[in-house]
């Protein structure tokens, strides 16, 4: 059951145990996505060359797949890393930044899913909806649907990939086969920073590592999210210092905090 | 004409149409050059595999092209994306980083303007004088000659190639065949942050994708830029302290602002 | 000799010759060791193409080669790189970010030290055993040995490589086959930022092109490094704002501050 102590649970298990989370994610974002995860308590490594990312995934607690720059040789190896995840065991969260923006994207995002079977697919509800086909409307990466619209699709890609969907947005859904878990924290400046939507795709590859539930470990991962990007919100005057705030809020979070301003149904 | 008024207006129209910018750029800048579009109220996004770049370029009000960090896969993909654009009347700027400093960088950038005809070209004084075979002296990618004495050179090379040539120093030049457009705003601690060069042509990307009149467009996006980055610098305490406050200034940034600081002719 | 005037004649010299600096680096660190090496006075340039290293190092002071994101291509452009500056006697600063974490990462980095003689090799404890064998422990790009425990380990790469090895780590060890200099200033927090250990490397660099006594000017560059790092710690409440402080402490850096700080033996 989701509560404000699974949550604290989590995230002291992220910060006692600090496991290493392999990205390979996007030039735009790998800066902060490590930082995000050095904040809330983990160990990132990006490395996304063929020659080496099956010893790197092998050595490493989680792996996050982010397509947001991809090109070929990412690709391949973002599959090979995932097909490797797959067969040890290791939890793996896939964000489709992009896809239904073109159609390489949208290719790209079946195959990795079919490929590797993602424990997790985090995207906003326009990337969702263009995995099943249905007409979402992306705008280059960022979303023009609105999360509740895309619920029930997301629910048939939950029952058709075996994966928990994640649709960030206002409120975050987090969706399985049987349940639904909505995340009602947050700020819409946090859409003003580039790349938090991947670092929400990031922090998950943080808590999937330290709990084998995923809905649980998504559901925990987008509340630590929303709620340190709503306390860096309220010190913010515009996306600059909101940027460095939630890095500051991720990494003196505390119990008090999370049990004030936890707000999960 | 250029007046309080018409920057008011082009800035406006950025915020309320959000146009997609469509950058192929560098390493170094694409997080900073996505938060400035962000903070703006354009809408960014980064592609640059050769699947994809043609689709990416036709749903977008704009293309930006800068070659930082460039090597053969993304010159490839900067031309194929360029030549889309200019067929569909997709305007496009470009920036020649480091033109100069290697045969590599003025050959690729003289390329990319045969191939591409960009409508405006955005550079340092060395790099734009690198661009005519006239003795500029690019230091890496930071300029070793004044602003001043690439006026003429610029003339020339907007003759020539037909685009508005925008030359950032501490005095903006925004040159075509007729006229020459000056903007005095701006802040030397602006030269300490990496890549605001790179965030100016963003910026222009950003109002050319919602003014037709390249040499207007271009001016007000360097009077916005530097009127934010004035602001900014009145703020900050280094270089750390100024790119953050030049994220908040940019978003914040109101008509009244732009009234008392407007500093143009 | 090491002295507090020693310290502050290098941290001039830089920042009255601003030494171009050419750096072949991970995307996860290219905009914040630029930022870094411009906050302390040099110019940093990024190029990493076959097409033009050989060019770029050439006007180039000082060479910076991090293999934290390598890849094929990348490496062929670093091992060019470094030939060339190796010929002309550009100094070489290598970072073998991740040495010990996959083969290929020990392989690369035994090959550059091979075939590029860089004049200094900084990376953790744990990346520097990886190089001679030893059995180090590295999580991903992360130390867990202890910086003692590399020191004997780091004589003899000294005595093998002919190169001043710096171990970064709470006490920084600067390590040449006749002495060893130990610098005492930094903060925890430092590790709580992705990617410092990869700007103390470009802030060598930056040393490294006004001393030639390489091992001087490596303990002076971390000395810089280590009192910037207290002072912002000073200041900061979480990571994103030691990132912050970071570059307006090293921007702002005073001959007092030097003195007062000062912590080496």
């Amino acid at each position: 059951m989701i509560s404000k102590e699974s949550v604290i649970n989590d995230l002291n298990a992220v910060r006692s145990k600090s496991p290493l989370v392999h990205n390979i994610t996007n030039y735009v974002v790998m800066n902060t996505t490590a930082n995000a995860l050095l904040a809330v308590g983990a160990s990132p490594v990006m490395a996304h060359s063929v020659d080496e990312v099956e010893d790197m995934v092998k050595i490493a607690s989680s792996l996050v797949i982010n397509i947001g720059t991809l090109s070929k040789n990412w690709v391949d190896a973002m599959i090979k890393a995932g097909k490797v995840a797959k067969e040890r065991g290791i939890p793996v969260v896939f964000d489709p930044v992009g896809a239904g923006a073109t159609n390489y994207r949208t290719e790209t995002s079946l195959r990795i899913i079919q490929e590797c079977r993602p424990g997790i697919i985090r995207g906003n509800a326009s990337e969702i909806m263009a995995l099943t086909n249905e007409k979402g409307n992306t705008k280059g990466v960022d979303s023009t649907t609105s999360s509740d619209s895309a619920l029930d699709v997301a629910k048939i890609l939950a029952k058709d990939t075996g994966a928990v969907i994640v649709i960030s947005g206002p409120v975050d859904y987090i969706i399985d086969e049987q349940s639904v878990i909505k995340v009602m924290n947050g700020s819409s400046m946090m859409s003003k920073v580039t790349g938090l939507g991947c670092t929400a795709t990031a922090l998950i590859g943080a808590f999937i590592a330290v709990n084998k539930n995923l809905i649980l470990a998504s559901a925990h991962a987008m509340s630590v999210m929303g709620i340190a990007g709503e306390l860096a919100a309220n010190k913010a005057e515009g996306p600059g210092t909101m940027q460095m705030h939630f890095l500051d809020e991720l990494y003196k979070l505390s119990d008090k905090e999370i049990i004030q301003h936890f707000n999960m149904e």
